[in-house]
């Protein structure tokens, strides 16, 4: 009989990095992207590592989530996410997900639960000499496809240096970040954030990415920025093209409308983003693929159960990604490692980051997938050095919440988030 | 890192334990119930333990699964499955479900993959040192309630010894019937098998219960032996005294025209008993309740799921029960130990047995409830005298398909199965 490995308290350390540009229809990447880390200490000494948004009041449900786990045990997963929620009692004011309003809403319990819980199953996988894919029914594959996510961006941040990706802000700039992007990892797939310029041209740059990548999977994503009469349109306008359409329009009820006419499936990470979301999308027939995401449906074990009802009723699985490190890196590897439905290769900003808090090596991009980890937990390992110059980084930046609109107004005061927008 | 646990092997018994003539609407119970033990091994030398349907074609179809296993990690369950689903390829010829005819259709590959994927978390929680339930998410319940099942029977088996219960033919001997079991077992719900005699008598037994036990929630499952028509009646006169209606009609369709009208959830075992079926079901609202069942859902694993589904689309969960013995009991435990919405007393056969193939003491019901097993794996332990025994009276009863149609025919070869007969 092994003894319980009881929860002894949590570091919860917020940490920004540097990143690009990048344009959506919200506004613009600011220079620092935040994220939560989170060393969950046992009194068997083992550490179980989580990563998560790091908005003001996520940090603070985080801690309170933290407090409530003390003394149980790490296999005790039911126990814990009812010990949180009672914890959190009502406390849904806030958004605090890091998703600068692009979703419209999470279970505030799923959201913070999320990075307990893998911190909980790395433990259970030091404990148990296991990989974090065994404890969720084993790998399906032995590496993860993931999308070249291509993004409308400028040079530099104003005032700042230019990255090495220069401006991409049409057809042609596009195509050679895909380019690029495809000849350093080898993506099999691609995506284009979209909503940054008029539907026509963006449906322009689909069409050159169509004529340099002929066998590449497409997707273009406007997060919502569009009517639905202007989605009908542009999705027959690239009918043949496009894998799957993602949000083209905001809300259950347009997405259903858009769908009843669109000759591709609707993908979404907007428009159900909880458990709550899924009874009516799935009466409405509102989309075809749901864009699952372990940070807001609840950590990898929910996540499972997402799959299995997309399975169960007929939807594609694929797979969200915000600006993130490598500990959600190895958590979304060993999810969709396990998954045998997520049949999609999946997104990630990976690329776009140049600092990590995570050792390198072991979450590499070759062949545009990354190979599922075989040794115990997570199979990553904190950098303290690292993490501690991301924490002072966190603490220099004065950024506290994720603010896309706010930064872009910063530069462009006439500028406006209207969705849809077109 | 923990080794790879690779199974060898199968030892897969078929067992006949003694059982009364319990009545339903296809026929009665054969004086021996089949169950197949399954001995799983590993190149670790720990054996996982595993029970099931002991029909002939099920028998053959385990042991292809048990043969396509071998090889495999104990922790590669979704490998597993598919490595089950490969090897039996289109096999769906046949029931082999032991279920006399009392569902629908279950998926064959679920049905054979479920006992070897609880041997496998077995020999997890072995290796581990967890039980079964830590595998699932932890214990959300110390003990987990099962209901008093009643069943209409005769004094003894045609040119049989009575057993001990006697006769319950009417309401008096129902109530009985249910004041002796739940003076032994303490149970805090009641379920009546019905489906035997015309619904109106069936109904007095159901008033005489309310009288004797006013604080009981009661049900009622005729096993889809009445028409829409008379479910509606039955439910109309039952209201406010049934917890809920299990199966008044056969198939979905039946059961939401009844739905539609019935002041009761309607709960199923038969019309909703594989994923394949709950979009139709949830689509036409055709029942409230679904009564899980490993044996038929694809393990505990995949149990969970349903539990998710049903948490999901506002749909109540129980448990449904065959005849069965102690290894099924230990995985009803601690699966609905581990399921936070599984809020109905579970169903199970455990009183009407004599016999098992487990060392006693571990699973007693007490007030009603099963203590949830704290020790490795499953938390039970092969008795391989008791085994050989029930082998052997396998071996001699010949019985070797569940035909509860057939024995009642050799009885009275009037006899005719009719669904629904009112």
């Amino acid at each position: 009989m092994a003894a319980p490995i009881r929860v002894t308290g949590a570091r919860i350390t917020p940490v920004a990095f540097v990143d690009p540009p990048l344009l959506n229809t919200v506004g613009v990447h600011q220079p620092y992207a935040l994220r939560a880390i989170i060393q969950l200490d046992t009194d068997a000494g083992l550490v179980g590592l989580g990563e998560t948004y790091a908005d003001v009041v996520h940090l603070q449900r985080l801690e309170a989530a933290a407090d409530a786990m003390v003394g149980l045990d790490v296999f005790a997963l039911n126990h814990i996410r009812a010990a949180i929620s009672d914890r959190l009692g009502g406390d849904s004011t806030g958004d605090g997900s890091g998703l600068a309003g692009m979703i419209t809403s999470a279970s505030v319990v799923d959201r913070v639960f999320s990075p307990l819980e893998v911190a909980c199953l790395d433990v259970q996988g030091h404990a148990t000499g296991r990989p974090v894919c065994d404890l969720l029914g084993g790998a399906v594959r032995d590496a993860v496809p993931f999308s070249a996510y291509l993004f409308y961006k400028w040079a530099a941040h104003p005032g700042g240096a230019p990255d090495s990706w220069g401006e991409a802000l049409d057809p042609a700039g596009i195509v050679a970040q895909a380019k690029r992007m495809i000849d350093e990892y080898g993506f099999t797939a691609i995506k284009l954030k979209g909503g940054v310029f008029p539907p026509d041209e963006e449906m322009k740059a689909i069409e050159a990415l169509r004529e340099a990548f002929p066998d590449h999977p497409l997707r273009l994503d406007p997060n919502a920025a569009w009517t639905p009469q202007t989605s009908v349109k542009v999705a027959a306008g690239l009918a043949g093209i496009l894998e799957y359409l993602e949000d083209p329009t905001p809300d259950i009820a347009g997405m259903a409308e858009v769908a009843a006419q669109a000759p591709m499936p609707l993908a979404t990470n907007m428009c159900v983003v909880a458990f709550d979301h899924l009874k009516p999308a799935i009466a409405e027939r509102a989309v075809g693929v749901v864009l699952s995401d372990h940070h807001y449906w609840g950590g990898l074990q929910r996540s499972r159960l997402l799959a299995g009802i997309c399975d169960t009723f007929g939807l594609g699985l694929s797979m969200h990604s915000n600006s993130h490190l490598g500990i959600s890196l190895a958590a979304m590897v060993h999810l969709a490692g396990a998954t045998p439905n997520l049949s999609y290769a999946c997104d990630t900003h990976w690329p776009w980051k140049t600092e990590d808090v995570v050792k390198p090596g072991v979450l590499a991009i070759r062949d545009g997938a990354v190979a599922v980890p075989t040794t115990p937990g997570l199979g990553v390992e904190i950098d303290d050095e690292a993490l501690g110059a991301l924490h002072e980084q966190y603490l220099r930046c004065g950024i506290r919440d994720r603010d896309d609109t706010g930064y872009m107004r910063s530069i462009d005061p006439t500028y406006e988030a209207i969705s849809p927008r077109w």
